[in-house]
């Protein structure tokens, strides 16, 4: 079992992995055991997040693995993301410093800003994680609050400062937003997460990041699958990555799945990947997709799936939310 | 000749007429004419920006009109842009001074930012306008400048201070700016100028902008015809709209032109176009879209023809100008 795994290098120096585990959808019951078995086959690459809701869960199957020796904490990229509600600078330390002590660690290698939108403070005490209408509930009123993205980006480069995180980063920005986030950050986004897979390939969105040394990182790699039971209809328009008849014709010319195919597609370009799974065999197989290599042709056959079909719109929420209109 | 324009009203109190005079690729040589005789005809919004290197004589043509009675000063909506070399707070005033003193005129109706791009800033007195490239050359090295849009705003909000602007706009921006923006500007953006057309019908950020309470303007209303000679491979990709079977229906069942449906495609809900033709036929043409009404039927058979083909896109010039990924 290999516990090296390719990584590319961060501007700030650090090493982050191209294959990792997304926490996004694991249920609490099942996260704890689930981080603990991906560091023991060789994952170091931890996705999380407060809007998660599994944080917790997260930092004991990771304190489990660090007890038992399978890894040190300095081997493991750990990851969360500054949910919505704490766009505003005087919530950008709390909401970290809340999600370091649930991990259990005292400092994140990674810190996003989950997405460009700030919503009305909850405070932590009456509801966490707060979720996006502003009474918690389904149907609940969105409240939008007045916290412009630079300042949220100032809060958090003072978390590198403070030493509560070694690298910053954005997730969900279109490209008009980076190259503004570009004119003004002292200390400039290390990662970028994004939608990304064969049927939303992005493909200037990947230049301009590589033209700003932005390094992606790509989530929903298997496109509709990861939609399943949440955007049925969008997910009704394409035929499933797994039964694509040009990916199975190239996984099995390399006697892969399908499944390494589309991440390898991926992480062949040098952008990370987060898939998950319940199974332990999966999780092995989404590991192991870096054990070959496509040629170009293949990426190219499979990049030219591209149709534009975005899965993770906040459009569908509230149309001032249209971030990526 | 009706000179009564429908108009919308701006959040200022001001009025804007749905169908206006764009003057992108007008030659100098025929500006003054064009200007001239589309305000005999009837037309009360003249679309300029500093880019299109005609203000000078736009604004002969707009003083002819005015000394011949045609329209008075208060009657014409006169349209400027601040062009990406400006956005630097200490060039704003300045670039918008030399618009105005090229029009003629001692204020603007509409002042946009051009595009949410800061290059570098160029005298006036080295090249004006400046154009893309740092040493005006056409393979020249672009040079990006390190002025957030923030920045670039405030600024712009001191030119309604200051008298010389009415109200200030936004144009090329995608959603998640505009959001962005809203959440710090004093003055909020009027007027959101964009591409849009059957063949990009951007629905999504037309709702964004009336959810905002932004007003809408159209260019390249006739989607591919604008970009002949321009952007021929895009080109290649769409049939003109002009002899689109569904928009000709359209046409001969309300006795009207295909140009008249696509520019009433917009206007009737409210977004305004700013169509530029040679012909004095043309002209009339394009203002008279507004004597007929779609129905709701049409309007959808149209808006169904949205395949999100853009024209317009400086990613083009330089991956990291990837605005709208």
């Amino acid at each position: 079992m290999s516990t090296q795994q390719n990584t590319v290098k961060l501007p700030s120096g650090d090493a982050y992995p191209l294959t990792g585990l997304g926490l996004w959808k694991v249920p609490q019951s099942a996260c704890a055991d689930l981080v603990y078995t991906s560091l023991k086959l060789g994952y170091r690459l931890l996705d999380g997040a407060a809007d998660y809701d599994n944080e917790v869960q997260a930092g004991e199957g990771l304190s489990r693995a660090i007890k038992e020796g399978t890894v040190k904490r300095e081997d493991v990229t750990v990851v969360s993301k500054l949910w919505n509600t704490f766009h505003a600078a005087e919530h950008v330390e709390a909401a970290c410093r809340r999600s370091l002590a649930d991990w259990g660690v005292d400092y994140f290698d990674v810190y996003y800003v989950h997405m460009p939108i700030s919503l009305k403070y909850v405070d932590p005490k009456v509801r966490y994680p707060p979720g996006w209408s502003y009474d918690g509930t389904t149907t609940g009123k969105l409240e939008i609050e007045d916290s412009p993205y630079h300042k949220t980006w100032e809060a958090m480069e003072k978390l590198v400062d403070l030493g509560l995180v070694r690298n910053i980063a954005i997730s969900n920005m279109s490209g008009g937003l980076i190259m503004d986030l570009m004119r003004y950050a002292r200390i400039k986004p290390a990662v970028l997460q994004v939608e990304l897979h064969p049927y939303h390939a992005q493909p200037n969105l990947v230049k301009l990041a590589r033209a700003f040394d932005i390094h992606v990182t790509a989530y929903s790699s298997f496109g509709p699958t990861s939609w399943i039971g949440i955007s049925d209809s969008v997910v009704a328009k394409c035929e499933p990555l797994f039964t694509h008849s040009k990916i199975s014709k190239i996984a099995k010319s390399h006697n892969v799945t399908e499944a390494q195919v589309v991440l390898r597609w991926a992480t062949q370009r040098d952008i990370s990947v987060i898939p998950k799974s319940s199974s332990e065999a999966r999780l092995k197989e989404n590991l192991g997709n870096e054990s070959f290599d496509l040629t170009e042709e293949e990426i190219n056959i499979i990049s030219d799936l591209d149709i534009g079909l975005r899965f993770a719109d906040p459009a569908a929420i509230d149309p001032r939310l249209a971030i990526y209109a």
